[in-house]
């Protein structure tokens, strides 16, 4: 990630699949990632699934986090996913108090 | 995962792989997956690898999250993990503001 701020927030999404329509739900998930990284606020985002899968985004404030929340095409993709794709998901709003990174040289 | 409180925090580290003795590496993480969770104040895990790994815990306080980063199993695996496992990886700790969930009935 990066374009990081000294106070960040991230949103964890962790999710299990019903395995229903699975490729309906990877297209809408690649339509969302792409829509994700173009609001206001976006600072990056990390995807990974084994059993489980966990997306965390992180963002410049709480405002921008509700305004993805309630981005009418994601709104609406929200709702397929109860409807069809996911068995249960959790989601937690971050506030990033510490942070730190290394890379190999 | 279980055992919530109103309010926590979570350890999210997200990591790339050298690919370098990865039997090796997998047979550790299991092991600390294992001693993670019997430390006190660890409220769960989840944990998932596509092209970057992720692994989330959640805790009870800061002082949990110290006394497990400190702890001498722990830090002799970090110090393996810098040498030989880890291309790059991130630590961010955070307090959960926001918790809802959703589980298909």
């Amino acid at each position: 990630m990066n374009k990081l701020q000294p106070l960040f927030y991230a949103v964890i999404f962790t999710s299990k699949l019903t395995g229903v329509a699975i490729e309906d739900y990877e297209r809408n998930a690649a339509k969302m990632e792409d829509l994700c990284a173009q609001q206001p606020g976006f600072l990056g985002m990390d995807s990974a699934r084994s059993e489980v899968g966990i997306t965390v985004c992180y963002w410049q404030s709480l405002a921008d986090i509700e305004n993805w929340r309630s981005h009418l095409d994601h709104k609406s993709v929200q709702e397929k996913g109860i409807e069809i794709w996911y068995e249960s998901y959790d989601v937690k709003v971050c506030l990033v108090e510490k942070h730190y990174s290394f890379v190999k040289n």
